[in-house]
């Protein structure tokens, strides 16, 4: 997607360890117009009509999927719990995952009425890197007999191999940009 | 908000100790109409023109600001973090705030760059109870020197004391649905 790969260039910060900073317009201060363009590509990556929901996860990936909804017919968006909350208290589909990021693993859970065998489920991330959140979204999703429909991913960083094990696994992935590596401070995308 | 009413008292589940949960269109599930119709009466509250940002806080504040955001010009929204990420490493504005539901206290944050006293500030959540998120919200504005044009609540729990506080403050305040008081699992609304 071209829009989103100048605003990474032109708005995207690299910091020590190849972190790529995008939290002016994605991850922290969210650009509504460009959520909604984001949310057309999605749209036109994943055309399948049978998409009757969006499953994401908290935080970041929420805005992006509540906009991308529009674009699916105004589906429902569920987004997977990182924190055990006195208000999750009924059945629970649940995996654990582990963040790099933060460097601790914790659970994602997703109350099971949510997701039901007659779902088709269409998965909305901001990133995918090592792709353990991804991986735990998937087996939730598994694990409640609803069918996957593909997984729409704002940025992968190409030089981890989440992607690799993602489209190995024969999920229908699709990422907005790739980054295939950072060097001396430039971004190259495949 | 008489849609929102009608909706909280036809899928809206009350649990012990006074506990609504909203999570199958608001909080945990988002019915994407609906937050569209929260948006416009947002907006109809919140006519000011000279709004510019939306703030809100993770996780379930930032798919209503989203949605929300697009009635008022697309302007971006900035959601607050609870918890420290690698990638937070600018200046931030930080405050303490105690989450009831969760039974700890947090660090709420955003960086500095986000609120520039040229703003004018749009606070969007989805609950107001005990207010402390709200007035840790405020508090930030109120260190970056941005102007806050009010506050935007989806379900102010009416017979706890955060909306009052709030609005004691002098702080335009708008909640779509209040719930005055839940006897025998009746809700009633102000």
């Amino acid at each position: 997607m071209e829009l989103l790969k100048q605003r990474i260039l032109k708005d995207g910060k690299l910091k020590e360890g190849n972190i790529l900073k995008v939290d002016s317009f994605l991850n922290h201060q969210m650009d509504i117009v460009l959520m909604q363009e984001i949310g057309k590509e999605f749209r036109r990556l994943f055309p399948d009509t049978s998409i009757n929901k969006i499953l994401t996860i908290e935080a970041s990936g929420i805005g992006i999927a509540a906009i991308a909804a529009q674009y699916f017919g105004n589906v429902p968006v569920v987004f997977a719990k990182k924190s055990k909350s006195k208000n999750l208290d009924g059945a629970l589909l649940t995996t654990k995952v582990m963040s790099f990021t933060k460097g601790i693993e914790f659970d994602v859970q997703v109350e099971a009425k949510f997701l039901t065998e007659q779902d088709h489920v269409l998965v909305i991330d901001d990133f995918l890197a090592r792709g353990e959140a991804l991986k735990g979204l998937i087996k939730i999703i598994e694990q409640s007999g609803a069918t996957l429909a593909g997984c729409g991913i704002v940025i992968e960083k190409g030089f981890q191999d989440g992607g690799k094990i993602i489209r190995e696994m024969g999920v229908h992935l699709e990422s907005l940009a790739i980054i295939d590596h950072i060097d001396n401070n430039q971004i190259s995308f495949r």
